[in-house]
């Protein structure tokens, strides 16, 4: 289906990597400039043509990443990452249909954001235009080829896409139902191109931003891999180095309302990075809410790691380190402790949270007023799931990621956050005096 | 009127420094998390304050002016630098004026730029906080210390002020008058801070971010200085290293408008970013438009650098070279040619442009429509003058530079694009399917 690739296992040689890499960055800016300037209509032509690859493609799918299944098996990979690796059919049209739904996205390009009148008579538009290219590093979750390729071209970027070397199979069938949709709507098919080889340089001549036709990177995967992106880019990065989610209940909350939001906020999936991972309490309601809160989640199998004050009341309450509150476990254990009040509560999440997702239960407005403002994270809530720390969950449809930076993006990264803006000038002749 | 001062010429002792900018850093830090929070009063009682102590401090300021002035005569320093650098009653008014302007903006800070409600009632609203810290990187232009300190306390952040080693005293001058507006009002005296030492290695150190503690650089100055910054830092950088800005004149131009716009671009001042470096002109309006524009320019004292044909019409027409097309005069030249048509014009800029402002003459709505469509640039105009490329002329009040970027700030950087963002999402007890 497409063009042939070079050899995956790549050259062994830089200087015909850099090359490579090279021609792959200038490419990817010249497919920028015209999908740029493509319709709305022609991008969501090649999305459907892209969604109808993948049903038709399910076969050569399946088959590539029984070869990856395969490979990672021989080489002893574990049960969670197998998982991740493997698809099924309901997973391919998991895929179809998740291309489908950022068809059906209003196209941000070309959006008015701002205008207004200058007393001179020159009107000021703000209007969004992509970004450019886009470069995406992801580890063994082959979706991600698909989720990431759609919200590029939906947002009119061009996207180098490089995954992880154990989906490389799985990848490149993904890849080229994408480049058959990208062909048959008539738009170039270096709009979403997939690094042709496993050579792990090829990643560090991404991070140096391939002389300057990369515009913006962003990882996907464990906090390894996002922290060396983090470090070794030359270019900005939309990430977030982990979660670690705070939800503190007041004096002032309601139980029932607290233990339902606090057990969906820990347990629903303890894999996301919305999921909470440290309980704080009021000190004043203490008395009354700590018990049952803890009793709950004990009971719903979570491992507590308590200060003393939790360690008081339960004797399966394990001690918590130093270490423990700045844990993102991605499992079912929480940190739990009592704090002195509101304050003492954004006091502790300033110190040991990672600007994220914190909440706060409380039915006093003064108290949730005060947590909203002054928490200094991506994503603050009152009286509702961390959980819903997720572009689809924000009404954004898809999300390429959610970022915990403070630059351009913040928060669920959505197709309007994949693009910048211009200001358009209108007069009728006017000069500055 | 401040605290003691290290030695301005630094310790010559790189571990001693490395400590002092670390400290710095931490202090801007723990300054911008208090400002973040300040009320919109306070900072403005700050912002008068500042201008009383301007005001007020003026014999102190021209008299530190002095010695900069007398340093820089003795050092053999030419004509256009010390304007830059010398400072006169009207000047420091303007200075003193300018920080009342920054109070009379509107706060950024806490706005809701966009709020919706989700199917499940839950409300989400997007509103803008303070970027946190941010260093001014700037050349022997004192007046920068109170525009950079102003913009960045008005929009919550604080602000890490490096200026040139020539205007050290005119510099620490004015920062005392900033310090004493920010005591008079209880806000921290590190919400701005100077960076007491010439040592150069101080602005490496700010380009590798301190540890966390800067969020973006500024960098104010000539194009070396814009392109070291750009080059090594680790840290975003809002700035444009040259504004290669062009005019082009359609067949549709009226010819009128289009010598009143091109005399206006060019020669308003020469000397500004906005300013046109390039006219292009269309071949269809070449036998009527181009001689009536050249003749102007050369009436007007502008050299001109010509393709063969606009060679071809005067005597006194220079051939542009490849380079010439590149080139940010910066000063009373311009590279002029002939095009065929706005899609010439517009592929002119794209290999030649630098992606900061760029205009059209043109009475023909759908070429104009087109052109401001393509034109990849932070600004594009229709019927305007280049010159507009300002953030006071955009309504911004004051600026504290231009971006070309394309990440986060684009265009003039008012104090709007000084904040970031985070959701606040109140809820009833939501929990996450």
């Amino acid at each position: 289906m497409t063009a042939p690739l070079k050899s995956i296992d790549g050259t062994g040689d830089s200087a015909s990597l850099g090359k490579m890499m090279a021609g792959i960055g200038r490419d990817a800016r010249a497919a920028a400039r015209a999908l740029a300037l493509a319709p709305a209509g022609q991008k969501n032509r090649a999305l459907s043509a892209m969604a109808s690859a993948i049903r038709a493609g399910k076969a050569a799918i399946l088959s590539a990443n029984a070869e990856d299944i395969a490979a990672a098996q021989a080489s002893g990979m574990t049960g969670a990452f197998l998982d991740r690796l493997k698809l099924d059919d309901t997973k391919i049209e998991g895929i179809a249909a998740g291309i489908e739904t950022v068809a059906a996205l209003k196209d941000p390009v070309g959006a008015v954001t701002e205008s207004w009148t200058r007393p001179n008579g020159m009107t000021i538009e703000r209007v969004r235009v992509p970004l450019g290219v886009i470069g995406i590093i992801y580890e063994s979750r082959p979706n991600v080829t698909a989720d990431a390729g759609a919200l590029c071209l939906k947002s009119g970027n061009a996207a180098i896409l490089r995954g992880g070397s154990d989906s490389t199979y799985s990848s490149r069938a993904i890849h080229a139902a994408l480049t058959q949709g990208l062909r048959e709507a008539g738009l170039p098919e270096a709009a979403i191109q997939m690094i042709p080889t496993r050579d792990r340089a090829a990643v560090g001549a991404m991070l140096t931003g391939l002389d300057g036709n990369i515009d913006v990177i962003v990882p996907r995967g464990g906090k390894s891999l996002v922290a060396r992106v983090q470090d070794e880019a030359r270019v900005p990065v939309f990430a977030h180095l982990e979660g670690v989610v705070h939800v503190y209940v007041d004096r002032a909350a309601d139980l029932a309302m607290a233990k339902t939001i606090v057990l969906n906020a820990k347990m629903r999936r303890t894999g996301v990075c919305g999921a909470a991972e440290t309980l704080l309490v009021d000190r004043a309601a203490a008395s009354t809410h700590l018990k049952p809160l803890i009793e709950m989640l004990i009971d719903a199998g979570c491992e507590i790691r308590g200060d003393k004050d939790v360690q008081a009341l339960d004797a399966r309450v394990k001690a918590a380190t130093e270490e423990d509150w700045r844990t993102e476990y991605l499992d079912a254990i929480i940190t739990a402790g009592v704090v002195d009040g509101v304050d003492a509560a954004i006091a502790h999440i300033e110190k040991y949270g990672s600007h994220h997702t914190d909440a706060i239960v409380t039915a006093d407005a003064a108290t949730a007023k005060k947590f909203l403002r002054q928490v200094d994270s991506a994503i603050v809530l009152h009286n509702a799931s961390t959980q819903f720390a997720d572009g689809g969950e924000f009404g954004f449809g898809a999300e390429i990621g959610i970022a915990t930076g403070r630059l351009h993006a913040r928060g669920p990264v959505g197709v309007d956050q994949l693009t910048t803006f211009k200001y358009r000038i209108r007069g009728n002749g006017q000069t500055r005096p």
